[in-house]
């Protein structure tokens, strides 16, 4: 249970050929316009219909959801309904999120609003909303629509939440507190992956009890998988994440690093609190990484990171899980936690 | 059950007092920013937060889900939180389409995108489309989710038609066709007013025959109400409507009455014909109005909002409804016939 790996494991490689044929049938009923904007987000096509195989994310909701499902004793594919639900949720946030953070780039490719305009994307993001919900209705999960309309209440909760955090400062009294910042990350990461894995225990049949550990497996997997994220904003290979050397702190994202840097109070952090009152470019970025690592906002997030990882086992032991799939998500949750892409 | 008559009926009054304590109530649990939104497009305040009371929509859906949930022998107050449901999904609907139109005007106020901006509006619009979720999945009907899916699949592909009419033009064979125009109204304004009634007797406990003919009677409702609200779109008063004169001739939108009239091969369909290929304004704008008017446009638009008046009353009576209820939902149905706002 204790595999460490910077490889993505199997269980990913093995949920995209299981769900992508329900993925592509659900989103082939859709409006032309739609699915068009659909297929593209997903990595299937180019602008202009044209098929392509572009990166599509890493499908991990989705593995999320069918492993659980067999680690609480049921079939891989009573779940994909329910995987459907969560990458069509997951893809539909990021199409809403990239026109509210105005971001260009995806995956090295432009964002679907930059593409084909944001009034398409907001309309094709809720479509693809709408598909959720119709494969939620599907799963057989009685709770489905209570599971999906919580874990969007707080995915929307979470991206205002993050929103409001670029109108706070960095320093001070209205400072945004790393507490703060957690609590932002289990809303807008970790609640949809809760969701995966409560609903995939749930189409097993698993009692509430083990529906609610798994959910707080899901949800704790979140926020070190957020963790991770931030110090890969930061520190990541542009050739391994696609996005931009020191991303997060060219657009003044607050992020776990930068906000646990800030609190240290050693000198490092000073410099840090007056450099980041501008908006940084070139050697600017470097330095502020530096700063960043120098006050121990890298080593504090990577124990943010484990800690999460670490109560996402815990409460993955507390579900007791068949050896093989459980096994699985263990070998996932190492993954997402060494993972450098 | 023919009642004739210009004014709001008694069931659209007394349906907002019983579901803005249930909407408001819901509201309040969200993001102080998206709740600040959601507040302000309801018409309970100001863009500042400052309390107002300002025109906040006419309850239909909300009205159509208590009085049907009545005439199937239930409690309106059972219907509440299907009333709240639809109500977001409809108030959601309009966040969003704004957006994609580009509308600065809702109601004689800044639309929530003008007063907000876009990307706020965006979110905004998707948490009260998760709040809608959560109301539906405490409706107690066991179809609820089902429900939401399919209004909200229609509601999105209706758009899509509607965005995808704009690049089409007026005449010709890739013209937009009456059929076309008609099936796009059933999925734009049938399906969530078709959803809204079956929700309501799926509630009082309806069987399956009883809940799809209420359904098919708030679908005709609900292209009869789109038939009328195309007249008044062109013909309307504006201190009755608060949209401007002529406003759909002026944004060159390809609504029922200048379809019709550009189908009827007359000397005026001819001449409208050439008038819609440029921009309207001013003095173009009276002269379209009138063409349509003379090409029998207006006609043919009240001769389709009567038939789908006629279809809505006929399937209200194979429902067999209680005759107080079943009398008030005749009585609304007259009113959106005859209003002139």
């Amino acid at each position: 249970m204790t595999t460490v790996t910077a490889l993505p494991p199997d269980s990913l490689a093995r949920a995209k050929p299981l769900v992508e044929p329900a993925l592509k049938e659900a989103i082939a009923g859709l409006h032309p316009s739609l699915a068009l904007m659909s297929g593209y987000a997903f990595g299937w096509c180019a602008a202009d219909g044209t098929p392509v195989c572009a990166p599509g994310g890493k499908a991990l909701r989705s593995a999320v959801a069918l492993l659980v499902a067999q680690a609480a004793g049921g079939a891989a594919r009573d779940a994909i309904p329910v995987a459907v639900a969560v990458e069509l949720v997951h893809c539909f946030s990021l199409m809403h999120d990239d026109i509210m953070d105005g971001d260009e780039l995806r995956r090295a490719r432009p964002t679907v609003w930059k593409a084909f305009g944001s009034g398409p994307a907001v309309l094709a993001g809720d479509a693809m909303m709408a598909l959720a919900l119709q494969a939620a209705a599907r799963t057989g999960v009685e709770t489905a629509c209570d599971e999906l309309a919580d874990s969007l209440t707080s995915l929307t909760r979470g991206q205002a939440e993050d929103l409001a955090f670029e109108a706070r400062p960095f320093t001070g009294p209205a400072a945004v507190s790393v507490d703060e910042y957690l609590a932002m990350a289990r809303d807008k990461t970790g609640a949809l992956l809760g969701c995966a894995a409560a609903m995939g225990a749930a189409v097993a049949g698993a009692g509430g009890a083990t529906v609610a550990a798994y959910r707080r497996f899901g949800n704790e997997l979140g926020l070190a998988f957020q963790a991770v994220d931030d110090i890969l904003g930061i520190w990541g290979d542009p050739r391994s994440t696609g996005k931009p050397v020191g991303g997060d702190l060219a657009r003044g994202k607050k992020t776990l690093p930068v906000l646990e840097a800030l609190t240290s109070g050693s000198a490092a952090s000073t410099r840090l609190a007056r450099l980041v009152q501008r908006p940084l470019t070139g050697g600017d970025l470097r330095r502020a990484a530096t700063l960043v690592e120098r006050a121990g906002g890298r080593r504090q997030t990577r124990h943010h990171a484990r800690t999460h990882h670490q109560r996402a086992l815990h409460a993955l032991k507390s579900a007791t899980p068949r050896p093989g799939p459980g096994d699985d998500l263990a070998e996932l949750a190492a993954y997402l936690l060494h993972r450098t892409a």
